[in-house]
């Protein structure tokens, strides 16, 4: 398949790019500042423009969300919007553009995280921006069909535990190869409206 | 207690004072066009102006949120964006900005839906605004204890099914009286980051 990966010089889009590589995958890697293709898609404009420059594809397989960690309390709404913008709407937008330009019977794989179901202090705007996406995951499946779309919803990675472990205590971790493996299971396999959680 | 309640003039907000109001509890009434208070609170600063109007309250009671219905293919970023702030946004600056005004024990209490769980067409912006609310309200309670926070997310209301019921095929409705209950279940109660599914 030809496939457009977005964020695809990050820490999971490395292991996902090795790995649907690795099974003899076309990569179309999209990256802010890296990769074949450099767009940042939270911009709508730019997002057409990749679509536009990537031509037919048969996945949509994104990596990539950005959203700040505070308090409650030391939120502001511009915290809540940019983490919507840089994790929900961003790949909402893959979607909504791609449906109309990817394949027939193409898929969409989006990145979300352990915090939509297992909160941690600071995490409300992560833990919003992945339910938005999850519930979303769901609700635009019943409409894009024959097209796909999953979410993969992953607790921390054994590899970043170095970083962020003491932020995720007793939740246990899972291998960044793991979570590769559940992007080739939504983009080769035939389910859909799946939130897969590892 | 004394119960700031937010879309009081809607068709739950009016079921949810009398309930309340029955019950012995002190209702400020907010709304946009009615109620005791006229603020907007997709706006910040009238959030900020309808706390300072309200005093310290014990409970903050939210039945509002507006939220644009399209096939996907139609949407537009900005009505995504609509959607999180009509109904996601608003919401968790309720609870932003309540915090470190409202009793030291007390509760905010917001509304949801069944499109987080059950989805339908054209509904992916209510399904992701529904589920942003409802990981905000998880994570949430976990910051704020021991104030409380919880979901209400019902289905088509029994008496909005002349309106809606062709959009809910077979997907059940729940009396507007038995949602009121869950709030005062919320409001009176001791739980905290649930989301009551009805």
């Amino acid at each position: 398949m030809k496939i457009l990966l977005i964020g695809a010089t990050g820490t999971l889009g490395t292991a996902v790019h090795k790995e649907l590589s690795a099974r003899g995958h076309e990569i179309l890697a999209v990256g802010r500042t890296g990769g074949d293709l450099r767009y940042d898609v939270t911009d709508p404009a730019q997002t057409a423009a990749m679509y536009e420059c990537a031509g037919r594809v048969d996945a949509v397989v994104s990596t990539a969300g950005d959203v700040p960690f505070k308090p409650v309390t030391e939120m502001t709404p511009e915290d809540y919007l940019a983490a919507f913008q840089g994790k929900a709407l961003s790949q909402i937008d893959l979607v909504r553009q791609g449906v109309t330009r990817i394949a027939e019977r193409g898929s969409f794989t989006l990145i979300t995280g352990v915090l939509a179901r297992e909160p941690i202090p600071t995490g409300t705007a992560a833990s919003m921006a992945n339910g938005a996406v999850e519930a979303f995951v769901c609700a635009a499946a019943i409409e894009i069909a024959p097209q796909r779309i999953n979410a993969v919803s992953p607790t921390v990675f054994t590899e970043s535990l170095s970083y962020y472990g003491n932020y995720f205590p007793g939740m246990g971790s899972v291998d960044l190869a793991d979570v590769a493996q559940v992007y080739v299971r939504s983009v080769e396999g035939a389910q859909t409206g799946q939130v897969y959680a590892l």
